[in-house]
């Protein structure tokens, strides 16, 4: 395992990708702030180069590589919005990135890719040897591989978001509550974890998952990483990943205050809120954290509470679907 | 004429609007720079209270109200978005409110009205009397009539999306080259004008229009206020006004540099760029401004423009056949 970053890991990535990523400003719509009772500040990565947070953890690590290593070029596996950051922030650092994704991952994120130039791999997302499989491409390639959430520099990345939440939610003069934050590898909790302990210190980390991929929340409870039954069969696309990582567990686990539940019903529920009332597209594993304070399962009354909404990259039929079904 | 509003009258709105209205923020997408060659900071009035620009004047007016005025309440008449800035301003300072809007409406726009405690009633857009039923109405009620455009109150809230913008650029050093706003009465674009001049008195500002409702456009060319042949046939249901209003025209007439011309094809695209590319729900009418640089009409090449975004309130299946169309 490598070395567990720290809060200057990620003051070091945000020096790397300040200028390159976003900054994402913090929304509140008074709507959802009556329909929960309290108060929400939205951290909308779907604003984020390439609609989701994970351009951060992409440039932060690939930012760092050596010549040699960005002549070999860097490969990822992905279900799609790592995908998409890794080919952006390879496009801007003029390297060759080869991802590898699952053949039934939408077809945006799939363009968004080709569009950034870089190249494809399909793989069945049942089989679990995506990791072999990518390992054998750098050894061809001479490539640098990048993780989707276990790395260093790309939980550090990640948590970049978390840093600009707390110091924005401070210039304001406001102390959230608790921060809820949707889990597949879990980089990006761990990443704002380290923000959080730093700037924020008070504030309680909340995880959303869907109900049939609930690795984190047992793994809670049981004190060991859990695994999933399974490897597919939820719209949220981009949050079923096998297990909390041995990396980002490691700094979850002692943090998470509780992991909340959504059906997907749930999830669609929430997206078709963010359609109608804020106005913002928001991707099934997106709005997980959304739909887990839409349908109660985080007590938001009288709270300040902060939600990320980690990606927006959806295919058109799908949206259509959810927002006209009613 | 009503006394022509001045910049002075726009910051003692934002006084009056500051913590009800939404601030809303200046973003920036990479892929939109580089597709028209330029920069573009997008105003997304979309996020703003009720989904548009709109509830900052309908607020700037009702918070002037005398206590005799409350009681008898307001009427607006309104395409839809001032109808749900009026109801939502009224909810807050408690008075009632009575919206006469087209039957055409888009429903949304008809439930943000009914769901923030307005009463509806509708006429055909067709029909040139909406003015004198509102008038008959007021009388009925002891109601005041607050104009969609054509009043100093409403014109001054307007243009503290202005305000906010320049305020914003001044603040990060950013000069911006243009201003790209959409045009129906000239209220938004008008209040905007007042902004520029004392703000950032070197952007040009640029209006936007559907082909077949190309009043200002026709008002700039021949000096006097031109007409639209017909109330109905753009898809921009939020901008079909029938001509310049005359205060808004008074005060545009000096300031518009140039007006840029959209197809309904061209919005349509804009709106599936805003889907796909921005992540943002945009109305038609609402992306007029986006549709004219991206389909050229406004030269952005190497140029620093605002975009403003004015208004999301869009019906599902419309936004839905507008996405999946390609």
């Amino acid at each position: 395992m490598m070395r567990l970053p720290e809060f200057s890991d990620v003051k070091a990535a945000y020096d790397r990708i300040e200028g390159f990523a976003v900054r994402t400003p913090l929304l509140e719509n008074t709507v959802l702030n009556e329909r929960v009772g309290g108060r929400v500040l939205i951290k909308p990565e779907i604003l984020q180069r390439t609609g989701s947070f994970k351009f951060r953890g992409a440039f932060s690590a690939l930012r760092k590589f050596s010549g040699d290593q960005k002549r070999g070029g860097v490969v990822a596996f992905s279900s799609g919005n790592h995908a998409q950051g890794i080919a952006e922030a390879a496009r801007i650092l003029k390297m060759p990135a080869l991802v590898v994704m699952p053949s039934d991952a939408p077809s945006i994120k799939k363009k968004g890719v080709i569009d950034r130039g870089g190249e494809i791999i399909e793989y069945l997302r049942e089989d679990n040897n995506r990791e072999a499989l990518a390992a054998e491409l750098c050894k061809q390639r001479g490539a640098t591989l990048i993780p989707a959430f276990e790395h260093s520099d790309v939980i550090s990345g990640q948590g970049t978001a978390g840093l600009e939440a707390f110091s924005d939610l401070e210039a304001r003069d406001i102390t959230a509550d608790q921060l809820v934050c949707c889990l597949g590898g879990g980089g990006l909790m761990a990443g704002i974890g380290l923000s959080r302990d730093a700037l924020s210190p008070n504030t309680r980390l909340i995880g959303a998952e869907p109900t049939r991929f609930d690795d984190h929340k047992r793994s809670l409870r049981s004190g060991v990483r859990e695994v999933n039954a399974s490897m597919s069969g939820s719209i949220c696309d981009a949050i079923m990943a096998p297990s909390p990582g041995e990396m980002t567990w490691a700094i979850n686990r002692g943090r998470l205050s509780d992991v909340a539940l959504c059906s997907d019903d749930d999830v669609k529920n929430a997206m078709r809120f963010a359609f109608e009332i804020l106005k913002l597209i928001v991707e099934p594993g997106g709005a997980a954290a959304l739909a887990c304070i839409l349908n109660g399962s985080v007590e938001t009354k009288d709270r300040t509470s902060v939600v990320v909404l980690t990606g927006g990259n959806v295919d058109p039929a799908l949206f259509a679907s959810v927002i006209e079904a009613r």
